[in-house]
């Protein structure tokens, strides 16, 4: 566990392969993030991920906005977070995100919250997305060949 | 003022014209609205507010999703926001909101969020909307006739 | 499955015996809880569950707030969720749970979201509450006895 | 017009007397803040500006959650957002801010939400915060004298 700074486009590709894959997108607890308890509120973590995975496919060239430009969108079809202990206001965290295996049309991202140091863990998570064709409103039977190329690379780090 | 309980649009017509043309959303505060102090984060009015034009906009018969189908959006071009007192969690309130006068192609609307018996005021606002061409992305020069006879009628009330 | 409107608190003790004990909150798509697919975004139903949740509490006598003040907390430590189909923009739904079995302190809930007519399947999620003592930050080993009491008899229903 | 990236703690000083004032926040437009029209949604941009406050402050050495732990929050009072043309989805764009004159108890912000080039300009807003009692629930007759005394120093800029 290794956390660093955000990286650019092109640190990003040299660091995922660097520190085993994993992509890190820094936060900061901002007072519309948290509820009454002084505390993260439990769904402003699924903004985070949702960030740092946007971040993390442009790091490897895919820009969401193009993607869906294209006809092609990857909604989130299941989700799971383990909450471990509470991102106070005003600290800063690091949500690190992978992509897990492939499972057929099933992206996977693997997730890690923690403190900028890795010593603390937040929160662990699971993401799967699928591709899905905007016009018709269907599950692709495979994704756009480009889009599949760029994400095995991701794949294989 | 005279608050009252979440009105279906057969009594929201009537309503509208016994209270004086407002039109009351009831909301509470839950904890995902809140921030750290225990009171309802500033920026979370934003949405009541919109919670409460568009269920207006229902009861008299123009559905919001409708207008976006048929091409007509209705984007928000200037907004202010006096914050008077804090909503605290599980509180309820009543958003009050009616539209003032039409200024061309500008739909003002009026904002009090208020306590249930009408005693505390929380927040007065005032929002403009403007008619927009969803293809073009340009505004109206008017809205499309049967929206504006519509509108007509509650701005007379 | 037999959606129904916001129950009064004397008629969902009543209906949660009757449709086999979930408890139901109905919801409306709104522009703001939607994002640029013309759907729900995936965090919403977060919040939505969350409500649901208080509300259902609150039918049965357990005031959120009310339980903050007296030192308890109730945060989520586990979620998930899976997505089967999309809420569009300016539907209706309804979100409903019910109590779980309760495993030591460990508070499971079920989802499910709903056509307001029972036929369409949303969303069906599972979320884990422990209770905390707030000025500790440390986890109860076990409820306050007058909730823990409520809560069984939501749980025997 | 000079947009840049954002700025250490240290950099960040230099930069507010460099370019006349201005604090620079650069923001990324996510799916979650985007609406069913594919662009940035009304109300985040309220996230976006107090993110930019809590930053700005930040780079004066002014930890917003240090001092609400000291017993001072700065709640906003007034709001006013001129909205003149849609972030759209993937774009980046900056949040500048800077403190406008104190007015007694009144701290008041100006806001440019602009391209990074500086050619587009997306929204202007105006904050007005107070300065709180958190125990009292009270308006502070004078900020906390070493609050004070800092804001001073970046008003003078």
């Amino acid at each position: 566990m290794n956390p660093q700074l955000e990286p650019t486009s092109a640190i990003a590709k040299t660091s995922l392969g660097a520190t085993g894959d994993w992509f890190d997108h820094p936060v900061h607890a901002y007072p519309h993030q948290t509820d009454y308890a002084g505390i993260v509120w439990h769904g402003t973590y699924i903004s985070w991920m949702e960030e740092a995975r946007v971040k993390c496919l442009q790091s490897i060239g895919i820009g969401f906005a193009d993607l869906v430009a294209m006809g092609c969108d990857l909604p989130v079809v299941d989700l799971s977070v383990r909450y471990h202990r509470p991102v106070q206001m005003g600290m800063d965290a690091v949500v690190r995100t992978r992509m897990a295996k492939m499972d057929g049309i099933r992206i996977n991202w693997d997730y890690q919250i923690q403190s900028l140091d890795g010593i603390e863990l937040y929160v662990t998570a699971q993401v799967t997305l699928v591709a899905v064709d905007r016009e018709k409103g269907k599950i692709l039977r495979q994704l756009p060949p480009a889009v599949r190329e760029v994400l095995m690379k991701l794949q294989a780090e």
